[in-house]
């Protein structure tokens, strides 16, 4: 059993943060994430994207952010559960939680924050009839590791930004071939990228079909041929090791919609009055996950609303204690 | 007659992140600040030391930080009013209002961001009966130009750590005689600057006079001797050509007390249930100004104020229009 003082659901950016701001009021967090690495979405989805609204970067690397968000953190040694999704929530005797994840290991603690940005966020998934057959056999939801797919014939469908990121990335790498599906002419991903895409198709390092889907998928226990219709074309069968239908992620709240919390379209109901606190004492929702009147999905968000619900968590785990806000400028950062 | 889409009154690091989360929404920003430079604080306290509680900088000089934010507003044009402040606010007929300066330079703006940080901060003063006959001339409160200090002789009073740390600091200067007069022999400084201090007395760079005060100015036209009592010693003379009692700023609201918002502890009340809003609709109060239940004054929390504020402002000014929020990681930053 891991005991700590808050236990944080998430180790997205919030999350780190949270650390950092715990720990300046002298609490140990512990992070869980589904994920298998710290960062969230911005490793996870976007870690060589520039973000240009945290406050006082023009511009960051959503990468690089993670590593000075961890950076901070690290001081007040916060503990780590990876890759292991948060399953059920008990609330004990003493007034403890314990959390329990998919691979069964618990965690108490007095406080939850819940930063689980858009939750365990699951790819919105083709309807084509026999998919689970080919799903990690040939079909993949996410690039996790860019060199598994160098050097195969890869189709992705898609217009927005990842679909066409991912094509042109790959569409460079030697003995790689790209096709790239879509299913209007028109793209939602960023200019720069679309006349990339259509140079490469050019120079015939991509082959690019617009006004088409992917209908059908064959192969003996794993993917080989891919069936794709074209406006005004006979159905057309191309040879293929592999799949990316990238038509992005869809924020799923998971196991903790039935943790008892208030929910509202898909995100966790909180005091924004005060601490945002959920409608269970003692479990608090902060960054993308949670929801108030205005709620804005924003980073910066986050961090506010994570420093004002630690504010909460102290009291309640020091009833009798009462902290005084220095700054930080003034005393400096004393770890653990 | 100034006129832009919100006057933000106070250009320090909240007001200065006001102006680019406007302009990602395509309003422009007018700032006026009685300091004659933007930074608030940061740049008038404190430009050389660190701070560790922005989000994403395990540490960031308040000068630097300045800086980025000013870089980050920059693409959005913002206009400044500086050395001049705010005195006077009118609603018209129209619903805007009209902001004029000390100096009598008129702005006109549908909304009215007030990021005011401390207010017009004045120095706490001590009580000696002829003091005002030497402020400015001998007398200081603030060191703005370190230069005009250097080869003087210096008398600081002070337990704090702007006390020491320019003691300190002119104790190093060639030619220049600094006495640190505090009345116990407790500091409330930074223990390495105490300690810095102690050794540079040792070294005859500086003399220490503790349980002591300054009691009598004198002088024709300028300081030219100072009067201080030590616990039981006789009162002794010190020749000196300046006297800086750094006691601490005390944040005074200044004209704005009388703009008919509501004050409370000497900070604006606010809306904290959905955008800062003041007792008057139009105008808002972000950062440090502002108060509401479980306010904390970091720059942090000033960020999602003015962040928060800025929408409800392009509401506002825009009635019939609908914003949708987009990403900077998707679309980038397109300035004006």
């Amino acid at each position: 059993m891991i005991q700590t003082d808050i236990l944080v659901i998430g180790a997205g950016p919030v999350g780190l943060f949270t650390v950092f701001e715990a720990g300046l009021m002298k609490l140990h967090c512990h992070l869980i994430d589904a994920l298998p690495q710290a960062g969230g979405q911005l490793i996870e989805i976007y870690p060589k994207k520039p973000i240009y609204d945290i406050p006082g970067y023009p511009s960051v690397l959503a990468g690089e952010l993670v590593d000075n968000l961890m950076e901070q953190a690290a001081p007040f040694k916060p503990g780590f559960t990876l890759g292991d999704r948060a399953e059920t929530i008990e609330k004990q005797e003493d007034g403890h939680f314990i959390v329990t994840t998919q691979s069964g290991l618990s965690h108490k603690a007095p406080v939850v924050i819940i930063a689980g940005g858009l939750g365990s966020f699951e790819p919105r998934k083709p309807k084509i009839d026999n998919l689970s057959l080919f799903e990690n056999k040939g079909v993949y939801y996410m690039v996790k590791q860019p060199k598994d797919f160098v050097g195969k014939k890869i189709v992705i469908s898609g217009g927005g930004d990842s679909a066409l990121d991912w094509a042109i990335y790959f569409a460079e790498q030697d003995k790689t071939q790209v096709t790239l599906v879509h299913r209007s002419d028109s793209f939602r991903a960023h200019k720069d990228s679309v006349e990339k895409a259509f140079d490469l198709q050019e120079k015939g390092l991509m082959q690019i079909m617009t006004h088409a889907e992917v209908t059908h998928l064959s192969g003996e226990g794993k993917l080989h041929q891919i069936s794709v219709e074209e406006k005004n074309k006979p159905t057309q069968q191309l040879a293929a090791d592999c799949w990316l239908p990238l038509f992005g992620l869809s924020p799923k709240l998971g196991p903790m919609a039935n943790w008892g919390l208030e929910v509202e379209k898909n995100a966790l109901v909180v005091d924004n009055t005060l601490d945002y606190q959920t409608n269970i004492p003692g479990i608090f929702a902060v960054g993308d996950v949670n929801t108030y009147p205005g709620k804005l999905k924003l980073i910066l968000c986050g961090f506010h609303e994570a420093t004002l619900a630690v504010q909460t968590a102290y009291k309640m785990i020091n009833p009798d204690k009462r902290f005084t806000l220095k700054y930080t400028t003034v005393q400096g950062i004393q770890g653990f």
